[in-house]
């Protein structure tokens, strides 16, 4: 980062087009509330328009229809957030972690690490686990015996894949048989995968998540379920068993998309949505009950557990309306 | 698992009917897609007809209704999925990590290991914790001081038994002033506990998971709950503080259950149901709002803030009705 | 403990009235259910009246109103369970792990440790973490490199401070580019942090928890957050990015606010309710979508996707009834 960057260099990098001093040397990015000398922030939303006035950063990053919003040194571009995202990752590594198995990390048996691999301080790899090159596991991550990674593969502390799946049949006695878990969970290139989420292996078949997928933190996978290419789950979700959700998908916070369903490409779920049937048609699917203060709230909700009664009452009073 | 079984054998241990050739010998089971040779399916939903008549099992287990359905050697029984169960622990063990304390596991002051118990790599054990006979804790386990586990628990990694529950007085200023919870965790036999999932102590007494309890991952028992014998929690379930659950109930996914409640013995709570009253009586307990294509949802929703308006303008419609 | 307190020594040090023997010999807080000779029970909640009369307590902790309720010794004061909480204060210690760094803890390069913290066993605090005065981090925590905790802070295990933010954007091919994370997390002195609860680091700036902010189990706190001081937050809640929230809030169990969001100080949310709007007014906000037997269940829920006709509907009949 010494040194860092002229615009005119980044824009020879990524692109875009330099208004005003391109020698304007750039060390880091920043907030437009936060940033100082030698960084750079971004503006793509409008409802922000004061902190671009207020802010002391060096440069800026807008879009054309924004170009005249500011006479800071600026690049001008197609999408501010994305070429943002660009510029930091020229300034910062990706991960903190540096490459090698920490002493304290604990490897069974026919562990496989690719090139420049890091195992953090704590992790716990069962016997047979293959991690692809350039692969990152933050301190205390566990994978289970048999399970696979592919390369760059970012896994934070406190995930957990590969544990046994919720199999159980009851017995005449109404006792819980436990169904050995004996899948394992297979993981993609470029997967990320956040703090204390957890992924379970295959009952029979393997878990699958496929290259590019990005699950947050605190997320639970089911068995067999196969989260398609480059769909990201955000933080809360849970995927019940053997769904199988779609590529290039968006699961708001805390959705649950419960189990043996088929959620289509390209679908977006909104927060705190719960789906309970397979989704076939692109498109936004929304199922969030509105919170309101308490006193409207209790009013309002007590009518819910009477709706199909008011409705009936409506074709009550159509009817006799048509009968005049 | 070398040789596996005969048809013939697996019926002589467990029973059920063969037919066709009873010598076909089984190494282990599968799933209709991919079971090959020397695996055994299970056939019992005939949603999957389909995967029957393809698939390249070597046997198969099924009810007396499908027994015509496929002309592969099988075993017919009343109960294909919990025969199935019976059949995979033949050929497959119940926990894959062998007797012992792995060393890097830390143990504190007095702690009582039953025979054959599995500690995994960076499990810590407080002072005091009993871990009854044949209980497996996978890797990274952390069980507070003075906690019990009965025979044959299984704990998956990243599971937190003892943290303090959520005890908290407001003072004059209004600051928070910490409950010390002197209680602790008492779990029963075959109880099986999933990743990432926490049990709180409890504040006085103690939280108490009776014998055979299922629970999966990411859960959260607050302190001084009682999980009643043979009650199964599917992933991402919460129960507060003080709430007593029956036993041989089911408890669905992302459900919640309200603090100092009381829940029959054989309830079954549906998949992100919030259950905020005590149920005294057996029986399918639902609340789960529906998703929908956002436009729909939109125009749905609004009127959610309205259903106790809505409610009485019925009622003055049909009050004028009655009056002509 | 050893001797512990006279009922008299109790009230000279927390204040209260002494009625019954003052010389009554106090070792230990208890339960109206569980406690013994030499315990001390609590009265706050009509509804509990019968314990009191069966409880084998060697004394009470009483308000004026219930001062006649029982013969037992007491001691009567304006809020009892906050008294109560004191009197255990006085006989267990607030946290049970010895001051110190346990052996297999890890700590990365410039870590600063204040006056009596303890780390516990298999701890993970990375680079330039400081952690204040008299802290206790219990086993397998992980601090990511730069985090801050403030004196008096306590950590339960699993929790993990400081993993990257869920930043991401996407590209021209639908790809997720990474946002590299170059915040941190600052939590103030005396919070209570939850097990396998997250805090992720910002994207720009830091995440910061205030002073006295209480966090249970579970909970996912996302990048940018601010809580304000001494604001609650109960099991499994959710905190989405960038979304501020007021001082001395409380935030029941399993809510969900949505990201960049504004909530005003002394605002209650309630247990299972989603916010999707800021708050600017102190209040009880509920948005919890009821539960019922099943059957009614699905003929109310079938109604909520008719809502909006519904209300055109009784539009339409209340503009008929108006033209005659």
């Amino acid at each position: 980062m010494t040194g860092g960057l002229t615009l005119a260099e980044i824009a020879s990098r990524l692109g875009g087009r330099v208004v005003g001093d391109g020698a304007t040397r750039i060390r880091q990015v920043g907030s437009l509330e936060k940033a100082g000398a030698g960084e750079i922030g971004f503006f793509s939303d409008p409802k922000h328009r004061a902190k671009l006035e207020s802010t002391r950063a060096s440069a800026l990053i807008v879009s054309a229809d924004a170009e005249g919003l500011s006479a800071l040194p600026r690049i001008v571009c197609d999408a501010p957030y994305l070429y943002f995202a660009r510029v930091s990752q020229l300034f910062n590594p990706l991960t903190t972690q540096p490459p090698g198995v920490h002493p304290s990390a604990v490897l069974g048996a026919n562990v496989s690490l690719g090139k420049g691999v890091s195992v953090g301080a704590g992790c716990v790899l069962g016997d047979g686990v293959v991690i692809g090159e350039g692969s990152c596991l933050y301190p205390r991550v566990v994978i289970y015996a048999g399970c696979t990674l592919g390369r760059r593969v970012i896994v934070h502390s406190g995930a957990v894949i590969g544990a046994d799946g919720f199999g159980l049949a009851k017995d005449e006695a109404g006792r819980w048989l436990k169904i050995p878990q004996i899948g394992a969970v297979r993981i993609g290139d470029d997967v990320e995968i956040g703090a204390n989420t957890s992924i379970d292996r295959g009952a029979l078949d393997d878990t699958v998540i496929e290259e590019g997928v990005k699950l947050d933190n605190q997320i639970q996978i089911g068995h067999n379920c196969r989260i398609g290419a480059h769909t990201a789950l955000a933080g809360c979700t849970g995927v019940a068993g053997s769904t199988r959700i779609g590529r290039h998908c968006i699961i708001g916070a805390r959705a649950n998309i419960l189990g043996h369903l088929e959620i289509a490409d390209h679908v977006q779920i909104s927060a705190c949505t719960t789906i309970s049937y397979s989704i076939h048609k692109p498109g936004v699917y929304t199922g969030l009950y509105p919170s309101e203060e308490h006193a409207g709230w209790l009013k309002n909700t007590a009518v819910v557990r009477r709706l199909a009664e008011l409705l009936q009452r409506v074709r009550v009073l159509e009817k006799e309306k048509k009968n005049g």
